[in-house]
């Protein structure tokens, strides 16, 4: 029997015990923007490093940072091998609307082939099979192919405050050859997808202030300026009817997508009316002169996320309001710097502040740089090679609109290629409620874990 | 003694107890907005129409309607004199912020001369006044010098939805020579003030729709038109920067501002360094060429009185909302009609909708039209004697940028002429906490509705 068929049996007999060891993880509601589920965050991390010792890693313990701590682990048996360092998060996404979910977020509970709970794909699902499927090499064959060594935080969900500082202090212990992270989707079912390319992530609280209480709007109507109006049109002024960003300087550092990734873009089967209809809305829309993959992928993006201001209740009050407030985020691409966009963004904001309003800004703590790789990279050719074994066909290369902070930290601090092997759908409702993961993409991703840490021992040089 | 003397020997011997009566009726939380206080909307309606029993007036009565109920109460003896008929309200505004309140708001309170309770101003304590000033009248000369009808209602607060199909219902009941209304305040302490002209109202809910649910922004940033993104427009293209409202039609049945006018407010001591400072804005604002009591009283103004969409809480979370939604009130002046200045709002906002959203509007129930009377009417310029003969000064003449649905409502349907004979004062807090009432306006003006009563039983043709 080969190897991998010994590994497919001894996953196939363990399957059971797999599953029960995971709801054990899901079950913990380890809710890291929540205070109140910090003892919960502390659970997590202690169960996470007893799986590590209990698969036979080494050296597994809860290490403290300034927020969450970080679940360490090591096997490094393979003298001269490379080795792989394994980043993911065992916190998760707060739960609510609590009412729309089928089954409670912290009792998994599968149906249709698909495990429900929040984390069963981000992430804690795809870290479990890290585990498992070390557990099975170490157990069928007494070793692994390479070295290994997991970083785990507990601050993923809240923007990787901490890592940064955590890697600093602990380069010597972190050194490694390629940072494996599974944490993004397949293209759709059935077809891997490696993503060489994050977005970056600043972001920022507008709060405009005008009268110094609530005045009522005849007694006090055309004499002062509305705040709910300023703030109105202050956030129009940030774009150009044609959805280009109107801040200046917002583009000067952006890189023009090469007309090789239009190509490869425009190779990948992408349908917009479905996206369109999927998303309930009549037409698609975005800055033009490019199409929707490539704004969402390799163009930067600028959202309000939140308005607020007045009387919200039912009916009508008649107020004008001391003070109105926006929340506001870009998604940013090479070479943007999060911390000069927020620069421009504020300074955009002061320059169009009108007469009689006073205008303040709150950066948010964490922000994200954009990041992209080569696909060339050998490392992330040995992912293609992996995925190809066991799914059977060739993955697609995709950027992605999202962020993943602590991906680009540890390439400038730890100099690390990275890859991005998931094994999520995009419609797994990540972030929603009733999350959820395919057992299907459990079983075929312990197979690609394993085939990968194969295909990168035989990498001479990373 | 004169009767005036006599009078005045009645309001101090018996001031301790109308106080306490006065108290009675303020402890009643005759909140008319919720509808948990619907049953003291009833209680108050009820020691009202006791009290005019009590004091001397003929078949009062509480008239149910389709939503709270009318006190109706009379007093006919004064053959072939003219008819005063009585509007005000007992019902209040809400209390919250409750913490705000020094004292409990439906505990009243007396300090420095001033009654601290909600309502104390804003009408129950100016009702209760023309109550005690017939009581007194009756008691020390056994008759009034005119006829008097009360009509006080209980939705005044909530824009008077039912009174004009209660005036249409009770126009024989109602029949009067002159409408006199005490809720307006005196121009400043020992300044009265005569409002001739109050503004119309009219307002919509605004409800933009994109996607059929919330988006995370990384995953689809970029791709659709974001909710708030257009709302924020919207909102925006409804004013010019210098102030005017951009709504084509808006001013189109503006009456302008006279010569006349426009000298006469010049008159009025207004000090705009006063009120900038008391509203604590480094400036004052609004449609240019006007100057701030312009603009108030007689130029129409559009306020966005809330605005809410996404996400609101602490930090960030990185969503495009599916909706976003406005509140708008516009403040009209002759010859605006709230109907089609409504249509114009709505038509414009469909006009500017972006391409990918959805926008409904919703129109308020209640609508107001504008109201201005000449001062030079008999029943305004005996509000003027009675005023300089208790208050020792000429009143000035003004209008309010605010609205009392009612008094244009009992002019068009009863085509009365409205005296606002008021004795508040312009910062007692009404509709906010801490709303009290100067016992000082208190003892004056019952002597002044008095002499009013008096002035108008002179007048042969109103």
């Amino acid at each position: 029997m080969s190897i991998s068929e010994r590994l497919e049996t001894y996953f196939r007999e363990h399957r059971e015990r797999h599953l029960q060891e995971l709801y054990e993880f899901l079950r913990i509601p380890s809710i890291s923007s929540l205070s109140v589920h910090t003892p919960d965050i502390i659970s997590a991390a202690k169960w996470l490093a007893q799986q590590l010792t209990s698969v036979g890693l080494e050296n597994a313990r809860v290490i403290p940072t300034q927020g969450h701590p970080i679940v360490y682990g090591e096997w490094l048996g393979a003298a001269g091998k490379p080795t792989i360092l394994i980043y993911g998060h065992y916190d998760v996404q707060p739960v609510d609307p609590l009412e729309l979910w089928e089954t409670p977020p912290f009792e998994p509970a599968i149906r249709d082939g698909k495990l429900y709970a929040r984390g069963a794909s981000d992430d804690k699902g795809q870290v479990f099979m890290h585990i498992k499927a070390i557990e099975a090499m170490l157990k069928c064959t007494g070793e692994l192919p390479v070295n290994v060594k997991f970083c785990l935080e507990g601050e993923e969900e809240i923007g990787s405050p901490h890592i940064g500082a955590f890697i600093e202090a602990h380069q010597d212990l972190l050194a490694a050859d390629v940072l494996l992270i599974s944490d993004t989707p397949l293209w759709e079912a059935g077809q891997p997808a490696i993503c060489y390319g994050l977005k970056g992530l600043c972001g920022l609280q507008v709060d405009v202030r005008g009268p110094s209480e609530d005045l009522h709007s005849g007694l006090y109507g055309g004499m002062i300026h509305n705040p709910l109006h300023a703030l109105a049109h202050l956030l129009s002024t940030l774009f150009e009817p044609d959805g280009r960003i109107a801040i200046a300087g917002f583009y000067d550092q952006v890189k023009p997508i090469t007309e090789a990734e239009k190509a490869e873009f425009g190779c990948i089967p992408y349908d917009e009316t479905a996206v369109r209809d999927e998303l309930g809305v009549p037409c698609l829309f975005g800055e033009q002169g490019y199409t929707v993959l490539e704004r969402n992928w390799a163009r930067p993006t600028l959202d309000i996320n939140g308005m607020w201001g007045g009387f919200q209740g039912e009916g009508t009050k008649t107020v004008i309001p001391a003070e109105a407030h926006a929340k506001i985020t870009c998604r940013l691409v090479n070479d943007q710097d999060p911390e000069e966009i927020l620069m421009l963004v504020e300074r955009h904001l002061h320059q169009h502040t009108p007469a009689g309003i006073a205008l303040s800004t709150t950066g948010m703590n964490s922000a994200a740089k954009p990041y992209v790789s080569s696909i060339d990279h050998p490392a992330i050719q040995a992912a293609a090679r992996s995925y190809q074994s066991t799914y059977g066909v060739r993955p697609i290369y995709t950027r992605m609109g999202a962020s993943i902070p602590a991906a680009e930290i540890f390439f400038r601090l730890l100099h690390l290629p990275i890859v991005l092997l998931g094994f999520g759908l995009p419609d797994e409702n990540c972030h929603a409620p009733n999350e959820h993961f395919h057992l299907q993409n459990f079983e075929t991703g312990l197979q690609t874990i394993c085939c990968y840490y194969k295909e990168i021992s035989t990498i001479r040089s990373l």
